[in-house]
């Protein structure tokens, strides 16, 4: 057996870990089972999980794990992950390291999904690049010269947290008219919801409360509110991503997110607004637009890919040696 | 004599180009002029004063300018400079390297700002700080990680071209409702001039036109009309703040320009209202928000940090040595 790495990613509804053999690009064991259970916390879950997971024989070069929290990623401390039980103030890492006697590192979902698309998925051999996941929430990871942006405190790239209708409706982070207010899955909902409710016609019954994939469905079936719903959260969504690139200036921006599947309606919108709103095409010059390609397991791609840069084979064995 | 660097700033009025000797902190020689001048190109005025000011001892270790133009940093070729007539499509660092035989180096001019307030001015010690200047445009410039940031072709961090009025004015770049068409000292006296035309009574005058300058003093005099334009310019650039605080997550922001300079009731409406918007208070945690410290001098400033990191002492004598 060789030596491996153990990576997971914990979310709101299921919980993941893999085990990658050193120099692996695909994992040689995976487990997925649901984050909450009665009578046990996520985090013993986790423990367990790995427990269960980890080979008997090689040796544990580290541990990742991807969290949609507020977190520092320098330490591993989790802030705030609102959506997994239990997880307000805990040092995941040192935890981690106490229990399985190795190096943890614990970062953000949106961020490692960048890592992940950028190391594995559709923006291999790109340098400066920009995730951007439009769903639940809006949440992103950048990449500039070849390194995450973390900022001081590990708080940066909120890409869904910038002020695009500053009149507009509240976000769930309590600021008003952020992106994420006006273009998440939750927010497309609620504009065809109140417009249903101002009368407007629709094959979207307004009980039950219709999901994006409805939204995204009625379109297809030509409905009218449906189709304008679409457009309307490309158009947000490609003017943000003009708005990006002014910012970074990335040669790939990868769209991920249930929402980025909402077909060509949306996609379209969002290209279209987003070439035609640079001001001047040198940002165009090159640029890739694309739909994230690793699916549901960015996260652990990305989990995986900061383990074993983090922690590479060369600079583990150099560390056992000294 | 020491070994030296040139360096330049070039603006749309006055260009400046000083001498740092190896190691020091100021300049040893520097002279300002204008940058037209009848019968003579800016490009023929900028290589006879380094011409002028060049020491004859020493040897010239490396040029920079500073320059208000898109252009490419890893190249130095200028695309456009507005302001500065025929700097258009020149490959500025090439000319230079040509003329006085010497690596040169050209950066955007709110990139090389943020340089020289990281390193010499108020933002010495941060490893993660943004720039933003408020002038006749909105230019910035961001340090994460000690490093600048500039993206796949140099483009990155116009942070006065973000959507924060998707209906707004047209911007100088020819996008409408960006942060600089609604926020940079033009857009505050178009606003002021608008409010006087719809009737609004001020004690400035529709002619002549007021300048950002008037509207300065004007609202110091109690023009409520100037304090209204103060405070609506306050917000717009603190909520922008905020926004790139949920980017960047920098530990300190400072902001210059002619602006930044119209007195308590833009800068603490400016202030309150970053604070106010952010998404957490943890942004918040130890961050710095502060005026530019160089004065006119940041542009040479920076230049000199561009040149002396990029050519510094040990690494050029190893260069010469190998």
């Amino acid at each position: 057996m060789s030596d491996y790495y153990i990576v997971s990613d914990v979310g709101g509804t299921r919980m993941r870990v893999a085990v990658f053999e050193v120099g692996s690009i695909a994992p040689s064991r995976h487990e997925v089972i649901s984050t909450h259970s009665p009578g046990q916390t996520p985090l013993k879950r986790l423990l367990e999980l790995i427990i269960k997971i980890q080979p008997t024989g090689g040796k544990l070069r580290a541990i990742a794990v991807a969290a949609p929290a507020v977190l520092d990623p320098r330490t591993g401390f989790i802030y705030d992950a609102t959506n997994v039980q239990g997880w307000v103030n805990i040092p995941l890492a040192d935890i981690l390291t106490s229990e399985f006697n190795a190096p943890a590192l614990v970062g953000n979902d949106a961020n490692l999904a960048a890592l992940g698309e950028w190391r594995f998925g559709a923006g291999k051999g790109h340098h400066d690049l920009i995730y951007l996941t439009v769903s639940t929430g809006i949440g992103g990871g950048v990449i500039m010269d070849d390194r995450l942006l973390l900022g001081s405190r590990g708080l940066a790239t909120e890409l869904g947290h910038i002020t695009v209708e500053h009149e507009g409706p509240v976000c769930g982070c309590g600021q008003r008219g952020h992106l994420e207010a006006v273009a998440s899955g939750p927010a497309m909902v609620n504009w065809v919801l109140e417009q249903r409710r101002n009368g407007v016609d629709s094959i979207l019954p307004l009980q039950p409360v219709p999901t994006a994939r409805d939204i995204s469905w009625a379109a297809g079936q030509g409905d009218s509110l449906s189709r304008e719903a679409l457009v309307r959260t490309g158009r947000y969504v490609g003017r943000a991503v003009a708005d990006f690139l002014h910012i970074f200036n990335p040669s790939i921006v990868i769209i991920g997110g249930g929402v980025s599947f909402s077909g060509p309606l949306f996609w379209d919108t969002l290209l279209q607004t987003a070439r035609s709103s640079v001001m001047t095409p040198a940002y165009l010059d090159g640029l890739v637009i694309t739909h994230a390609a690793l699916g549901d397991d960015v996260g652990l791609m990305g989990a995986y890919t900061l383990a074993s840069m983090t922690y590479p084979v060369e600079l583990t064995e150099k560390r056992l040696d000294g």
